[in-house]
């Protein structure tokens, strides 16, 4: 599409190519055309939305030079609805040619999945270094060199990023500069330790996680990261108030148990115990010795248990739970926003001078071949019919804001035909027609839930009938046979009845596919004795998950499970992070300090123990096994920490590692519970809001049927198509014409003068949020904001006409 | 008020008092005379209020003779407020004379505390029966007498229940035919006991507990029990969920794991140590034998923990919050409900044939001298104005739905005078004036949070320094008595101030006044060396709870804790009649099973273990202690039972007792915990539900100042009072003449026409309930209820000057 093309002119000129970024603000005659329509863009925010965003749109127009190239706008038009779809700051947005190309070189797969594997490798180095996992155990001079080339490989990336937001921009951004100082201490620290070819105390490691944290992949650990730390303050609060009933309560305690009780004889260790019973891990042999000599002591560490766990803990998730919900609400709705932001710049890139009401075709398509490449010519009309509600060749600013809900849409032909055999001669079409007819009958699917909980009695019979004996023998027993190949059967029915996709493409179906197959891969496992793969076997079990099928809470709440899944997902990445950053704190100063029977002279020996007794003739191992609990290496840590985190006996793992090391090394330990506490409690209160907002969504909507996800119904008519193809003939797009006259040849096939579309797509957490949270959440987007200063009246005469009503929204 | 004073008859006719209920149904003529008025009040009542409701007041009248006595309408009407007041159901409704005989002995406070002292006698008794606390053991003679005593008095106690309700609504009534059942069983026990003079296995005696629950002053308990069965369908779906994964995990444990791991040798081993891990407390002893000797061994406790600990008990949590919250919206609704169908009941029994349309003072004057005979005549005569917001001489129904918001309300004349010393002379005047100014300066309030800041450091820096000394030394520490004067100097200037009764209206203060009470007593221990009450001396730091006071999220949480106590308390109370049971139960097949050494064969041998080892000349003595866990009396039961209920280290208790007892002992533990469970996840249910509805509240109400509970203003005229004075003259009664001539006189003497009252009364959790869910509960009370069959315009006609609007109620 050639600029000599073009019949209209773009209202704003797009990036200049030159980089020279003189500003050539639109001439007066242009304003003065479209007086209208400039205003209403301008006031069109909403009086709360950012202050930044606005500056940019405002001051948008001085970026731009007056060459028209609508290539360029379509482009950028692209990348304002990128950055509204990830939640990109508008500041970022590149600000001339130079910028751009960095922008487009920095936002690509290939360029992700390189920040991805820099980050991962600085991050897997710390299994090779210094306390290393014996296996992996690599030179000083090999990893120091590896570390180095990842972290130019990080310094080329940084230097991108500056490249495309400018150097203002780039010191201005936080989370960069962060990083780029981290990248600088670590690169010293990498550089002195191939040069004294020896690793010294190095906890800047656990900042590697930054790197990691940072990728463009990472995104829902940065939203995790955020939201934690928003909900850090009230947790603080009252965590004082934790803190401050356990230093009245050891305070108590010194003062009354500190006679008879070797647990409360000093401030400290009265502190520590207390909250150790915290966690209740001390609990009840920390109670034991005063109240074998005074039972009413009991009193004491029962009211103490009573506020603190029962009362104040449970505050604590209260008080999270709360500030979570609220900040998923605020946040909904500024997402919202900012989505409706970069609506609107994109908006106002598309018109033109002399259509400014609204966006062609022409431009829409132009649009969509930079936002969404792979889309194919019949879909972006599609997509734009959609979206246009008017039914005007042009699409308003009003029907654009549902660019996001729309441009997902799968589009696909409505057929006639109800099953895939539908076309097949007469007999082949009656027998799939009996087994569709089989496969959906109540009584071929109870059937189906008989056998499989036939089967889960019979291998636990099985297995409580083996008990002893070796499970795996070389027989591969009858009874996993005929289970198999009823399963079998049920799934090649279930397959040629409702044809492969329809199959395919239901999640419980999925699951029994998958299940099914590996019960085939453990018989050939067995039959053909493969060891290794005999796990296998034992996931047998899982197929009686299928039982829960049968009533509509399981269904509901593994529905939620499934949906939950990506997002706890990246709650247990960010909670690995945390671990990263503790396992390489503890092993720098942990590592080596616990071995059998280190702890001789702790109040905890039992636990390390290893002593080789010679009772008569034979040899009794006692074993305390807690020597291994210890920050050797990174495995070892993690599962260490993993400990800490479960709680239970975790006093045993510190008193261990106190007992060598000094008392200040609790304080490492205390930290830590604390941390997994916040992020505990928040993996709770998401799992909760999540939960409970989905069982009021299916309260609210408890008549209405399954959930389909969003369907969307559009007609095309053959002159439309013929339209479509005229233009794309005019800019010499062949692939396209070639495509859309497939369309016209079918019509003709079947004599249709229209055919009708269906677009489906799944419903996201978005749609359900706006349908939960419509009255709570008043979007200003389509109505037009009005100062509070103004009088109704003279709003009224403003907007008379404009097409927008009058609406006061709350300020927020 | 005699019944020949009467100038006008009740359109509804109440008790008959000969106790024969033949049906004399009001004329024909009276009600051609009062067609609109009953076709009104028939239909008032919501489609869906509950069909028994609904029942007893369409064929109400036929329980009614035709004798004119206003004094049983009065009666009546105050019973039905009551019971929609306390939520007892209208069928339990007296019927006739004798009943209501029967209903009134029944319902007071001195047979209240009669049944709650049986109750407990009862519960009491096993601290002196066969396992009996040493110190308390009685004969079986005594105790079984004792218990034949109390169990005549609740013989006695259902009779009068009985004669009230009638034998058909007795044996209709649910709770009271368990009672019954139980009763019987515990008489005939008791009689077996005396007879024979020895104690059988008498596990019905944790039946005992109905009698506690079914007294009149645990209502809320009934409440959480209910709240915790309807809870259990959700709840046992999820936990069958749980127990699948327990299953499956046990299979692979035993498959994988029984060559290495003496924990997972069989499938009950295997269970029950994967129960016990879910619990967390046997982690991570159960995993490290086979961590020593393959380390990815811990995969299969990571996956089992993450998903059933963290995951699966998390969504536990999250289906009773759901429920529970979803219970409390409906349990408010249906309260309202029932509220407003008494008053509807009450408002039927008050009108009269000539006018029907609202209830005059007389008559509710009458009302309340049944409802609250505490009252005094100026406080009626408010209470109807308050109600009366039509100015007109009666109230109409849809006024007296508000009466028992109004009712509550605690009237006082409003004065003048700002400060309690505004009548002093003009010294004295200015000196409280400068008090009242100086304690309410920020200075002063900033300068006793510095006192109290300073004095925690000091006890704090004096514990640290006082390590191994005695505290409680002869002279009293100079510091104890410097900063007690100073808080009593505050108090001082603070009650002469504000006036002692505005001093001590605010909870804060309060909670001051005692702690500083407190430690004034506690100074006084001191200083006469009273030992048994030093503990009041280490009650002392609680003075630093008031530096919580300065943020306003403390204020907002501990405010909430003090809302919360009351429901707490009756949840603590509903636990502690679980433990009762349990305890019971424990006594019956454990008592004396576990002492010092009982478990040598078993794996928790050492914690049972008690040996005097001679080490050189010194004795050591090895106490495992666990031996002290035991059900060897119901103290004892108790202490652990809660220790099973912390949760930690639980399972030592249950391998002890198994391992002197039989296998099956397991299952006692195991359903203590999931009934603790239970119980746990409700309270936290709770306190979020608690917690995020007042945030909530808060987060609505923010504009709104500091929350003073209800006010209301009502001007009362001379005119009135005198008016007031004649009626009551009428009915000849004395005091409230001379009440309101009091008041007459004061009017007087300030030259005033009118004096204008204050109503106040503290906001209740109902109150708010009410502004919250506004929204979502829609109470068709004061709208009248059409049934969906009719046309609007049908309805329209209807209603045309009835006064009622038009509405549609959401079905339940």
């Amino acid at each position: 599409m050639a600029v000599s093309m073009d019949d209209d002119v773009p209202l704003i000129l797009t990036l200049d190519e030159g980089g020279s970024s003189a500003s050539a603000p639109l001439d007066d005659l242009d304003r003065e055309e479209l007086p209208n329509e400039s205003k209403i863009t301008l006031s069109l925010f909403p009086a709360h939305c950012d202050s930044l965003a606005c500056f940019s749109l405002c001051s948008g127009c001085s970026f731009f030079s007056a060459r028209h190239n609508w290539e360029m706008n379509y482009q950028e038009a692209a990348i304002y609805l990128q950055e509204g779809e990830n939640n990109d700051k508008f500041f970022t947005h590149p600000k001339n040619a130079k910028a751009l190309a960095a922008y487009l070189f920095a936002h690509n797969h290939l360029f992700y999945l390189m920040e991805l594997s820099t980050a991962l490798l600085l991050l897997l180095l710390s299994l090779c270094e210094a306390p290393a996992v014996p296996m992996l155990r690599l030179g000083i001079f090999v990893h120091a060199t590896l570390e180095l080339f990842a972290l130019i490989v990080v310094v080329f990336e940084l230097s991108m990023k500056m490249r495309w937001l400018g150097f203002q921009t780039f010191i201005r951004h936080k989370r960069t500069m962060v990083k780029t100082c981290v990248l600088f201490v670590q690169f010293i620290e990498a550089i002195v330790v191939l040069v004294r070819q020896t690793s010294h105390v190095r906890i800047t490691r656990a900042l590697r996680c930054i790197f990691l944290v940072d990728c463009r992949y990472c995104g829902a650990v940065r939203r995790n990261l955020r939201q934690i730390f928003q909900s850090l303050p009230p947790f603080i609060d009252i965590l004082l108030l934790l803190l401050f009933f356990m230093v009245i309560f050891a305070i108590l305690g010194e003062l009354y148990l500190w006679k008879i009780e070797v647990y409360f004889n000093t401030l400290e260790n009265s502190l520590v115990n207390l909250f150790v019973l915290l966690t209740t891990s001390n609990f009840p042999d920390v109670m034991m010795p005063s109240y074998a000599r005074n039972p009413w002591s009991c009193v004491f560490f029962i009211v103490y248990l009573s506020i603190e766990l029962y009362f104040i803990m449970n505050l604590l998730l209260a008080v999270v739970f709360d500030t979570f919900n609220d900040i998923e609400k605020r946040k909904f709705k500024s997402l919202l926003l900012h989505k409706r932001t970069a609506i609107q710049h994109a908006y106002r890139l598309l018109i033109t001078k002399q259509r400014p009401s609204g966006v062609s075709f022409k431009h829409f398509e132009g649009l969509l071949r930079f936002y969404k490449p792979r889309m194919c010519a019949r879909e972006r009309y599609l997509t734009f019919k959609a979206l246009n509600q008017s039914n005007t060749p042009l699409v308003s600013l009003k029907d654009f804001y549902n660019f996001y809900e729309v441009v997902g849409l799968k589009w696909k032909a409505k057929r006639n035909r109800e099953h895939w055999f539908d076309d097949l001669p007469r007999t082949a079409f009656l027998i799939f027609k009996g087994i569709n007819i089989l496969v959906k009958s109540r009584v071929f699917q109870y059937s189906m839930y008989t056998v499989v909980a036939v089967n889960g009695i019979w291998i636990l019979v099985e297995t409580f009938m083996l008990q002893g004996g070796n499970f795996f023998s070389r027989n591969v027993p009858w009874s996993y046979i005929v289970f198999l190949t009823i399963y079998g059967v049920e799934l090649l029915l279930k397959t040629t009845g409702l044809g492969p996709v329809e199959y395919l493409s239901s999640g419980w179906n999925l699951f029994d596919f998958s299940v099914t197959l590996f019960a085939f891969l453990g018989l050939m496992a067995l039959a053909f004795n493969m060891e290794p793969f005999y796990f296998i076997v034992v996931l047998r079990p899982l197929q009686l998950l299928r039982l829960f099928k049968l009533k509509k809470r399981y269904r509901n709440v593994l529905d939620t499970m499934f949906e939950l899944f990506p997002r706890m997902a990246s709650l247990g990445l960010t909670l690995l992070i945390f671990y990263y950053c503790f396992a390489i704190v503890g092993m720098e100063f942990f590592a080596g300090v616990v071995y059998p029977n280190c702890c001789n002279t702790s109040t905890v020996a039992d636990s390390y123990r290893w002593v080789n007794h010679t009772v008569g003739n034979k040899t009794v191992v006692e074993e305390g096994y807690y020597y291994l609990n210890n920050f050797d290496n990174i495995l070892n840590s993690f599962v260490t920490l993993f400990e800490l985190t479960v709680v239970n006996d975790w006093y045993i793992i510190m008193e261990g590692v106190t007992s060598q090391t000094t008392h200040w090394s609790r304080l490492y330990f205390m930290i830590f519970y604390i941390v997994t506490m916040v992020v505990m409690t928040i993996i709770v209160a998401f799992i909760l809001d999540a939960f409970v907002f989905r069982m009021n969504y299916t309260r609210k909507n408890q008549d209405s049927e399954e959930d389909n996800g969003i369907v969307l119904e559009k007609e095309i008519s053959k002159e439309e198509v013929v339209g479509i193809i005229e233009l794309y003939k005019r800019s010499s797009a062949a692939a396209e014409t070639a495509q859309l006259q497939k369309i016209v040849l079918q019509m003709d096939k079947y004599g249709q003068m229209s055919t009708l579309f269906l677009g489906r797509r799944s419903r996201t957490k978005s749609d359900l949020s706006m349908k939960m949270y419509e009255e709570e959440i008043q979007v200003c987007g389509p109505k037009l904001e009005i100062p509070a200063s103004l009088s109704d009246e003279a709003c009224q005469s403003l907007l008379s006409g404009s097409g927008y009503r009058l609406c006061r929204c709350e300020s927020q």
